[in-house]
């Protein structure tokens, strides 16, 4: 197994957001900045409706092994990788968000919950055949988180 | 902008994929191995029904700009982050998988798309409330695709 992996921001995020908040993020407006080399890696984007955005959540400077989502008292402790929380060994974050539309190496989307500046590592169209789940079961706490 | 990420595999897979192809993978079964020391933040996975797996294709030496999606002579070019296709800047994998258990530091899932031994840089559980999108929008093209 390759020990250590190394990857560059293929672009960041230019919006409003200067502190991270729990809740909904659905109304959001971002900018999402490509490096210029990759402009033409964009080609037939604004054909889809929505995309996974793909960061790297630098703030986070350690990581948790089990927590309390949000610091919920009505939820349980449990397994970082049982959340999405951001306090991750590798603090990878992934968003399915609106695509509003582009311009040139710009994009505009709705609903992306990250800080400004944040770094992009990869976009990828939002495909149903792959991401969507008919009946995915969660369990009950998830519920009870502020979204 | 951090220039250089550098992230560290949490574990790698098991399967009996050892060459790629394109179609379906819904019924082949993997086993996910954490790193031990991680073995704990798996708490309470056993309660999803679908997990995210975000992997790095190890294999994938150069990316492309644009190209035509498994070469496939009905599908238009397109630039790599309007497709699916691994030859990525940063050859980072998502797949939604169905979790069939859990047994320690082992996740067996099913409906995994990566080669024996790909190295596993994170593991989320599904949240219909961030990933399923109801009525996603996506080129007529990618119905051609072999999935």
């Amino acid at each position: 197994m390759k020990k250590i992996i190394n990857l560059k921001p293929i672009g960041s995020v230019k919006n409003n957001i200067k502190k991270l908040r729990f809740g909904n993020f659905t109304n959001e407006v971002s900018e999402i900045i490509v490096n210029k080399k990759f402009t033409k890696a964009l080609t037939g984007i604004e054909k889809y409706s929505h995309i996974i955005v793909v960061y790297w959540m630098d703030k986070i400077k350690d990581y948790v092994i089990i927590h309390r989502p949000q610091g919920n008292p009505n939820v349980p402790i449990v397994g970082i990788f049982a959340c999405r929380c951001p306090q991750r060994p590798n603090p990878i974050g992934i968003t399915t968000v609106k695509l509003i539309g582009r311009r040139g190496n710009k994009l505009k989307v709705k609903g992306l919950d990250i800080l400004d500046r944040t770094p992009i590592i990869d976009i990828k169209p939002y495909w149903p055949q792959y991401d969507k789940v008919a009946d995915g079961k969660i369990p009950d706490w998830v519920n009870k988180l502020d979204f």
